[in-house]
């Protein structure tokens, strides 16, 4: 194993430590937590959004902790889910009196630990609502969640609720646009190459010299296939057919694209992807209202990519379109 | 060699093609040429700036192209200067009569090539200058300059030459002001693993399972030695102690800091470097105004990073907080 780390098990603390000297005006770490939070939190009258899950996906999630975005990102060991003290921390620590929306992405241990959380905080007398993101077509019931994977599609989410609570939405209307974005997102990955979670030393899964994996999760859990490796436009038309299958779209219908890589895949090939999926769109009469390349959500140093398409309406055009201002996302 | 491409001979044009359908409102292609060029160029009475090099280290340099950084970016093929003619299709599109910066990074073919478009333009009566950055402070005379090479310090070049050329300035000043910056940043980076050229099909360089190479460049020349693999703190202090031998700091000067991802580190492993700088800045009475943690110049799927330290004044901060919105570079 080839990292630039100090400890293995101490790389949790040692970002959070790096992130904090990045942006120190507008972050702060919870004392004895590795919640991140935004330094101007709670927002007066405004819903607290919390988002967080294992790390190793950086920039999810801390990366989109800000303004119009999240206002706490719970971290987790890597590829492991944050512990309910840790999520309650972040609830207590963001909530204004407006109410605090989690963002949770569909894992058995993070839907768990994040509704025990909010448990606690209700029992604080906290209004907590949460939506769970699982927009990851590929795969019915994996190693980890029942029913679908919540990967890239997470990062729409986190902006478009986010905008939504920058209006001084209330909770039930914030918890209405992000059922809304999970309605109308979908996503699907692939990987040419595994990652290695530090704590473990090896690799979590082994693809040969000419092999890909099609709809592989974000922690290596089993696609559909293994084959030989493709060229991007036939996976690009792999990945969107597939996200287009359980969609309904119809002609003249308006998308938002985001092509993500996994951590070790080039811009250049995410870009050679989008080329592609956009054709596949225009032959089809779909519009890209706009598009996102780049590491979103991503598997520490797995090489692939994913491709999420959200269906989009006026209302959330405007959203998508708000200001924001985080460490990885800026509109 | 395992990518997601379609034509190894083609990843430029396949690239620039994912470009523009994504940024389809803001940018545009030359036709017949690989220069990408701000959408609303030549912006009146603004001085012109371009930059380019070889493909293969994007966002460098398609990304930085927009407001607030740079007018027009040519992409050569993977690792290899763009042609003179290509230069010159670059300059005559960008300038609006006030005359044209060229931002070159320190490598033979680059100087020669981005110098004879100059002396074409200059026969057409635009008014040409240029900078040569030239921040590594590893080797002097690498394997394609004579001089130290230009690397990651060159994004800091765009985005403040890009917001003095933004207020109107003259092209003698905005000239002036490139050469400060150049005056004033250091690079120095270290890799733990190479990467493939597309049409060569095999890595550039070979590196053991324990080993890493400090001060290597962003095409693989060779580094001040290879050793085994130390802590991210080891390595914090070896290119931040060379950069800052190089340097003239005193306490309470004040820094921008750039950890620069070179393809396929995960931006976890880039904070935990940052953590480390940071302390050893503050040892020294150093003051960090800014940081930049991510992608910014790679060397495609390489592992490693550069640091880069930026000496600021006051002028120096303005243009660097200044406005812009570019593909890869938001403030």
């Amino acid at each position: 194993m080839k990292k630039i780390i100090n400890d293995p098990n101490q790389v949790v603390q040692d970002m959070l430590k790096g992130v904090l000297a990045a942006f120190p005006n507008e972050l702060k770490v919870i004392e004895g937590t590795t919640v991140i939070v935004r330094k101007d939190s709670p927002v007066p009258n405004k819903v607290g959004i919390i988002s967080g899950g294992g790390s190793g996906h950086e920039p999810a999630h801390a990366g989109y902790v800000g303004k119009g975005m999240l206002d706490a990102a719970v971290a987790g060991e890597v590829f492991t889910s944050p512990t309910p003290d840790q999520v309650y921390e972040a609830i207590k620590a963001v909530d204004s009196g407006a109410g605090v929306l989690m963002v949770i992405k569909n894992y058995t241990g993070d839907v768990m630990n994040f509704e025990m959380a909010a448990e606690l905080a209700i029992a604080d007398g906290i209004h907590v609502e949460k939506v769970i993101v699982n927009d990851d077509v590929a795969v019915e019931d994996s190693s980890f969640p029942t029913g679908r994977r919540g990967i890239a599609g997470t990062v729409f989410v986190h902006k478009i609720v986010g905008a939504k609570a920058e209006t001084g939405a209330e909770l039930h209307e914030v918890k209405a646009i992000a059922d809304k974005v999970v309605q109308n997102v979908r996503s699907m990955g692939m990987a040419i190459s595994p990652c290695t979670v530090p704590a473990a030393g090896k690799p979590s899964f082994v693809l040969d010299e000419t092999e890909m994996e099609i709809g592989m999760g974000i922690h290596g859990e089993p696609g559909i296939e293994k084959k030989g490796i493709a060229t991007a436009n036939e996976i690009a038309e792999e990945l969107t057919g597939k996200i287009l299958d359980d969609m309904v779209l119809q002609k003249g219908d308006e998308v938002a694209v985001m092509i993500n890589g996994l951590g070790s895949t080039p811009e250049m090939e995410l870009y050679i992807v989008n080329g592609k999926v956009h054709d596949i769109l225009s032959n089809q009469g779909i519009s890209v209202y706009r598009t996102y390349v780049g590491e979103f959500m991503t598997s520490l140093e797995m090489a692939g990519c994913s491709v999420t398409l959200l269906k989009l309406d006026s209302e959330l055009k405007q959203l998508l379109d708000a200001e924001s201002f985080t460490p990885a996302f800026r509109k």
